[in-house]
């Protein structure tokens, strides 16, 4: 078998969640569609070129935009300054901004704690959060990791953190999902939801 | 939000079975993974460049091997010439390579017939096809195209065109997958697999 062909069957493979038969369909699909393929290409190239983590927040934003005190996000004078949200990833920062539901600041790890993986606190954004919320006059921050074993750990290693700093510490709450039918939902998530009932007003 | 970020999300989920989660993930991956991407991106030019299909079996191929008389499988000497086996795509010819089954050589059609996404004959391989055979001595052609409604349409047009000219014409058996489980085969595959019973030697 020809050498082009197994190189990108290879490197579509080690995407995430692609398999041998969605890396061979996705390849075909590149070779038989060239305009689709050469703007991923592109697409992929300016991005490893222009994109950069903001030092202050963790965001990934354009490398030109950064200045020493932070991406356009992190100056942002429109948001409530004295409300932080510390995310994962940039993919929960934009979900959290969609649902329109805070006005505040965000702050984005680059992932969670997970011995497994081996990441550790050095690997995150965690010293640059503990110095953001020492200057910005941040009241409370929310800890809008994933529910998952490491966004857990994530955030009580944080919660700690920042407690002995004077800070309101807070989670998203758990319970169930709008739209979701109880007779589906999984023990945890009903634990989560009776623990967690709240009077109707 | 930013535009190279966008502009590389878009062009992920244009991918075949890619939706915007997975996008994310994939184009997050992507990003902390530099040595990947750049693999990727590589791979990809490098496939664009030098592979193409060959005028005469349709497979993809690396143009530097290919000749007026053809690509090295159409040329290749060991194989049986007078057994061809007619696939839709290179990774059908891929698994049934694998399977070590066959010993004849491959035609390699690019699609099958689809009124819905507007393929019609002229899109497929087939004058090479019918080329090949005149010239090849081939006795027996296997129509091994998918049991869909596309390749089920695209073996009986083929199968027509080929019985004028005296071949032999035949398709791959209809039956239960090898491991399976009768309980949860579906009708259609129970009905070819009765419909095809043999007598037990």
């Amino acid at each position: 078998m020809n050498r082009p062909w197994e190189a990108l069957l290879t490197a579509v493979q080690g995407l995430p969640g692609v398999g041998p038969k969605m890396a061979e369909r996705i390849a075909l699909h590149l070779l038989r569609h060239r305009d689709a393929a050469k703007a991923l290409g592109e697409a992929l190239q300016q991005a490893l070129d222009r994109l950069t983590r903001c030092d202050r927040c963790g965001d990934l934003v354009e490398a030109e935009e950064v200045s020493p005190a932070g991406c356009p996000s992190c100056r942002a004078g429109n948001q409530d300054g004295s409300l932080l949200c510390v995310v994962e990833e940039i993919g929960d920062r934009r979900a959290l901004a969609r649902s329109r539901a805070f006005g505040g600041r965000y702050h984005v790890l680059g992932g969670a704690l997970s011995a497994l993986d081996g990441i550790g606190p050095g690997d995150l954004k965690i010293d640059a959060l503990l110095k953001r919320v020492g200057e910005d006059g941040v009241k409370e921050v929310i800890l809008a990791t994933n529910p998952t074993a490491e966004g857990e750990t994530t955030a009580s290693y944080l919660a700690d953190l920042l407690k002995t700093r004077g800070l309101s510490v807070t989670r998203l709450a758990y319970g169930l999902p709008a739209g979701s039918v109880i007779q589906y939902a999984d023990e945890y998530t009903l634990a989560r939801a009776l623990e967690g009932r709240r009077p109707v007003d």
